[in-house]
This record gives structure tokens, C-alpha cells and sequence, in this order.
């Protein structure tokens, strides 16, 4: 198994000032050509730092990827640590040279000395193209060691990783196939899922893992498998899945990096359905799932924040009775918020939220948590009690995640 | 200088599947009370690297936080390995079972062995309750060195951090008094900011600092600090940061942690006026803004998104020659849908937005990021063009941002 490992450099992400968002991307790309990421690490703009963490990581890894610290200013030290750390020197190279210049010239800028020191790279080192920036790559070897360095700017880095160095890593490292399948689920919390599962789970092929990746209101399934060809491993993977399908077939919502809303979404292009909404408790975040889905508009048509009880009078046509008698949390109300939307908006179904989003507002009978949601389509109106939490920005949210799994289940 | 390393313990994020963002968020809370993170790392869900990465860093840091690892399924196994390390054992805490059970039972279900296990800590450790979930935390301290250990989830750790371990660290290190101001901008870049501002901040005293934390829309600048009397400290802040106010006043929304919807809500309740919005390219999410704040019900009536043209029209009263002579994205439609939805549900203020949300449905004539947005009153309608960017997301919060601010503005 080849070993990677990670290095970010700077300051300003040792601090939280600056997300790193380079690190992730780095490992999803290595793990899909097989090379497995052991450790991250992220240290700051110090020689003794920088040192320290090549060294450790040269020990424990094939391959050791850094990024950051390569700008022309003088916090920037990364590249002078390489020399110190393999007993190199600094040299201009003319490709490097070449480029720089071209840059600056294109842009109709002078190349100041400062500047000018990016075209110098370790004696050691084999230049590596940046089509996107001034400061080039590198790629060392070094007692049976690869090191990469590489700048922080994302989308530098990306450009550098794609055209050169991913596919030099497959080149240079004989790798085994690792194949990934997602499983998502919905409706089912982490611990009863792992249970349903457990006596498969316990036996499945020594080359096959499983994760349990739970995030707000559902829980995704990783299946991992190593080997030597991919569609061994496809099939082996595929096979196991079947086992278990029929036992978790009703939670799962998609695979992969299939979100809800674009689950829900093409069902309802497939079907050439409409929906509408009324919220009360989401107020706008549901209508906000939809809409955040680009072509949204193929099937979405629009609608109404009845979070005043007026509007859910003059704008809605929720009888005043209905209020005065059940309240505006209750499954009489949404039954009519659902109802009346679909007819006003003239779509196949109307989606109707109304509850105690909190923290604030709870009372005995219904305390803050209680969410009523509702479904009507032509013939029916499907209505749900939740029971959910203290906190308003999950409440929202897992009122969302309930009713577009609702509908997701009605649109099959 | 009290020194501390993030540890975050999970295959997921070390193969690149999950976005870490609890390590960026620590290291910022931890830079708030003076303790300097020095290194971050990341390691799989494996005894023997979980073992490796403690020992090293309790090695260099006075302070170690983990984060992950925590729940009840197998591959979670950081408990078992905090035991080992510190040679200790499980045992069920009292607390953290009393904790668990009332979790399940609020909700309604039914307490099975996998969770019972939640409530197990190692035998050296402080109980940290999780008054967000059912992993608690744990405190220890080792040979001098503090080991600190959360759930992964980011709400359930926020809420520990804020709750339990930020007070306890300046408890226990007896941290030196440290005082931040941030003062949050809307409606000016970063470099124009720092141009504007160079002169004042290259004569601040040295024991204070100033970083620029730029994010999608605003800039929020923090003032720092450092000294032995908070009330000195304060004073002086507050007499440098009195040099520059009249400079950037415009630009001002508000200060610490406000949030734009939150500095509206309060203006909105202060002037007993109330809104409403009526949404296309933002789609819900406008309301949504307001709804998220707890008590917006005072001032946020409801909204019409009028995502499809005929919800214009016949919801919103749209009329039908100005989106067939203007379009959709125009002045005038805008114009009409903030004006019709102040009158439809009554309010002070009637909001609307209309844009090319993208990635696509541009034309040369309105490009992917055009947006307009409106502002109705009882004696005027005001209207801004806005020219955004190509991504969607970005779009409808940047939109979202910019309407929200022109509110404030009309509300001072």
C-alpha cells in the first residue's frame, strides 16, 4: 500500500484564519488513483516547525505532498526549508524563468527582484509546471521518499495536481485499486442501522470496510475495497450490497453524492410533477431546498410563508376556525396550508410545514420540537407528527429533510 | 505561551469524504483566549496512528484537542484508545447515562445497547456533558499536559467548546487577559479597506492587533489586545478604534458576533415595523434569513417565492404586459413584487429580488449574477441593480446580503 501524507504550511491556517480547503480535495484525489492518505498535518511559517514535520512524515509515508509557504514575500519559507532539509541550494531554473517572465508580461507588469526569486528553484528538485501562477512545483526523491511542494492557492494547486502530478504518481508508484461505494440513508439513526446490519457487517471479506458517515438527518454508508483489479472489486462489492439491500432497501435515498433535494428533483422531472409549498416553521427554507438546485425551476413553482397567522388567513385560505380551534401547530392546519397551496399554485403535489421551531414558543401540549407536516396530492393528504429537539436551526432543517424524503417516497 | 495541537480522528476525513471544519473553528476560539496552536493533525481510524499522533503531541503542546472518533459503532474506537494510552478502563459514568436515557426517551425511543455505551468514559476522565447529543466529553490531564476530547459532530462540539472547555482553559492556564473588538463591514473589499484604514493601523500601539477576516459578502475587522487589566486594555482599543470610526462609518453594520438579518430584527422591533419579501432568484432563502433569527415572528409577516411567472401573477399580481415587455429580471418587475407584497400582507416594508441566479439561463443581455432587488414603502419603492458573479449559491446569499443592508439602511 502506497502511504501519503499531507502538509499544509502558514500561519494563517494554523490560526483558523483562512479555511483549508486544499487537503481535502488532495486525499479524494489520491485515494481514487489507490494511494492512501495516512496523516494531515498543519504546521506554521517556522523553520523548526517545517523541518520537524518532513522529517516525521518522511518516515512514515511513500509520498509526502506540501502546499503553502511558496509566495515571493518573506513570511513565505518553505522553499529555503526544502534546501536546508536536503542540503540543496537555491538556482534559477529557465523554465521557471521563462514563465514568471511570460506572466508578468502578459499582465503588462513589471518583474520587480522580488518576483524574480520564483524562478529559482532547489538544485534537487524537478520543476513542475504552474500554467496558473508565478511559483512553480517541485518534485523531490529522497532515500525512496517523494516529496511534492506545491502553492496554497487552490486553484494553482488543482491545475498543477491534474495535468502533472497525478498522473506522475500513478507512473512512479505501483498502486493497488480501491473502489468506494456510498450508500445514503434517511430516516434511520446510526445505532439502529449498525444493528440491522451488524451480522453482515461482521462478515464481510477481510478487503472490504465499512463506515458509518452520519451527518443531520441522515446517515451515508461507505463501502471500501482494496485489490488488484476494479472490477473484481466492483463486483465483490456490488455482490455484498445485494445481501443487505433488502433490509435497509426502504431508508436508502441514494448513492454517491446524491443530495435529497436532487433526488426528489429528477423523480419529479421523470414524472413531469409539480410542487408547491406553505411553510410556516421553515419559513423559506424549504422552498430554499428546492430552489438551490439548479433547473429547480422545471418543477418548482413557488410558494407561500405563512408565518403570520393572517397570512395563513388572507394569503392561504386557512379557515379562522381551524386556528382558533387546533391551533396553527397542528395537523388540521397543515392538512389546509398543504391543500389550499397545491390548488392556488395549480401543482401535482402542495408540501405544508407548521411547528415549534424554538427555542422560544413551547407550551405542555406542544413543546418546542413538535413539527406537523403534510402532503396533498389530487386524492390524499399525508400528514406527519415529528418530535424533534430544542434547537431551531436543526428543527428547520430536519423538518426539511422529513418532508422532502416524505415526498420522495410518494413520487416512486 | 501556552501551546496547543487539534487532533481530528476519522477515515472519512482522511480520505478527503467529509470537510473538516471543527479545526479551524477550534484554533480561531482558541487565538480568542491567547493559546497558539502549533500543529494540526489528522489520522484514520486506527489504534496504533491514534497512539502515535498522542504521544507526539503531548510531546509539544500543553493542550490537546481531539475531535471525533466518538460514536457508538464500531469503527469509532477512540475511547477504547484514550484507555490504553493513559492505561485506563471504562466505566459508565452516572451523569452521562442519566444524560443518554433522558435523550431517548424525549424523543421516544427506545435505549438499546449500542447507545448504552455512550454513557461508558475512561476511568481518569472529567465528564463534559453534551447537552446537544449523546457523546460526552472528556477532560483529562496527563503528565502535565491536558487532553481534551469531543464528538465530531460541529454543533455538538461548538457547544461544548463554549459551554464547558473555552472557560476551563482560562481557567486552568490562567491565560493572559486578552480583549478583541471586531467590527463587521458590508459593502467595501478588503484591499480598499486596508487602503483606507493603512495609516491608522501602521501607527496602533504594538500590544494590539488587527486582522482582517474577510468572508462571503463582508469583512469583519478584529482588534486585539493583549495586557494584564481588561479595562485598560478595553479603554485603549476603544480610543484607537474612535480614530477610525468616522473613516468607515458607512460601511458599519454592526459589532462582535451580529449577523446582518439579526442588527435588521432588532432596528425592525425598535421601530415596530414589520416585512415581507417576495422571492425569485433568491427562492425562500430571504425568508429564511429572517425566520432563522428566534423571535422574528414581531416583524416578519410571510412572503410569496414566486418562482414561476404565473406565481407572479397570480399571487403577486404581477401584471402580465410588464413581464412580457421588461422580463422577469427587470426593474419594473421587481418594482411591482415589493410593492404588491407591502400590500398584500401589510407591512411596513415589502422586499423582492428577481435575478439570473446561474450557473445557467443567461443571455448577453442579462448575464448569469444580474439581480434586481427592491424595497417598497408607503411613500416610495427603491431599486438597485446588483452584478453578481457565476456561481448560484454565492448569488442568492450575496443577494440575500445586499437587500438586507439596503433594509438597514432604511431602517436607521
Amino acid at each position: 500500500m502506497i502511504k501519503a501524507e499531507i502538509i499544509t504550511i502558514g500561519d494563517e491556517i494554523l490560526y483558523g484564519q483562512i479555511t483549508d480547503t486544499n487537503t481535502q480535495w488532495i486525499s479524494a484525489e489520491l485515494d481514487k488513483i489507490g494511494i492512501k492518505t495516512v496523516r494531515k498535518s498543519s504546521v506554521g511559517d517556522t523553520e523548526e516547525a517545517i523541518l520537524d514535520i518532513f522529517s516525521e512524515a518522511s518516515q512514515r509515508a511513500n509520498v509526502v505532498i506540501v502546499t503553502g509557504g511558496l509566495g515571493p514575500t518573506k513570511d513565505d519559507i518553505t522553499k529555503k526549508t526544502f534546501c536546508k532539509f536536503f542540503d540543496a541550494e537555491l538556482v534559477v531554473h529557465p523554465q521557471a524563468l521563462a514563465d514568471v517572465t511570460a506572466f508578468f508580461n502578459k499582465r503588462g507588469r513589471e518583474l520587480t527582484g522580488i518576483n524574480l526569486g520564483q524562478a529559482e528553484i532547489p538544485s534537487n528538485a524537478t520543476f513542475i509546471q504552474n500554467t496558473m501562477g508565478t511559483a512553480p512545483g517541485m518534485w523531490f526523491e529522497h532515500n525512496g521518499v517523494v516529496f511534492i511542494s506545491m502553492p496554497g492557492v487552490p486553484f494553482e494547486m488543482k491545475g498543477m495536481m491534474d495535468l502533472t502530478i497525478l498522473p506522475k504518481l500513478k507512473d512512479h508508484f505501483k498502486t493497488p485499486v480501491i473502489f468506494h461505494k456510498v450508500i445514503r440513508t434517511i430516516g434511520i439513526g446510526e445505532s439502529y442501522l449498525a444493528e440491522m446490519i451488524e451480522s453482515w457487517e461482521d462478515n464481510l471479506p477481510c478487503n472490504i470496510k465499512l463506515a458509518y458517515l452520519p451527518s443531520m438527518g441522515n446517515v451515508k454508508l461507505r463501502l471500501t475495497g482494496i485489490g488488484e483489479n476494479s472490477d473484481v472489486i466492483e463486483n465483490q462489492i456490488e455482490s455484498e450490497f445485494a445481501k443487505i439491500y433488502p433490509t435497509i432497501q426502504e431508508y436508502i435515498y441514494g448513492y454517491g453524492n446524491d443530495e435529497i433535494e436532487e433526488v426528489v428533483g429528477r423523480l419529479l422531472i421523470d414524472k413531469k410533477q409539480t410542487v408547491s409549498v406553505a411553510e410556516s416553521c421553515t419559513g423559506g427554507y424549504l422552498a430554499h431546498q428546492f430552489t438551490k438546485v439548479s433547473g429547480s425551476s422545471a418543477y418548482f413553482m413557488g410558494g407561500i410563508t405563512s408565518y403570520d397567522n393572517t397570512v395563513k388567513i388572507n394569503q392561504l385560505g386557512v379557515k379562522p376556525e381551524t386556528l382558533d380551534t387546533f391551533g396553527a401547530v397542528s395537523e388540521e392546519t397543515v392538512r389546509e396550508m398543504s391543500q389550499n397551496v397545491r390548488k392556488l399554485l395549480g401543482t401535482t403535489y402542495g408540501l405544508a410545514t407548521s411547528g415549534v421551531a424554538g427555542p422560544n414558543g413551547g407550551t405542555p401540549e406542544k413543546p418546542v420540537g413538535t413539527v406537523w407536516i403534510a402532503i396533498a396530492t389530487e386524492n390524499q393528504t399525508i400528514t406527519r407528527k415529528l418530535t424533534l429537539g430544542g434547537f431551531r436551526e436543526q428543527n428547520i432543517h430536519l423538518t426539511s429533510i422529513n418532508i422532502l424524503n416524505l415526498l420522495r417516497k410518494l413520487c416512486l
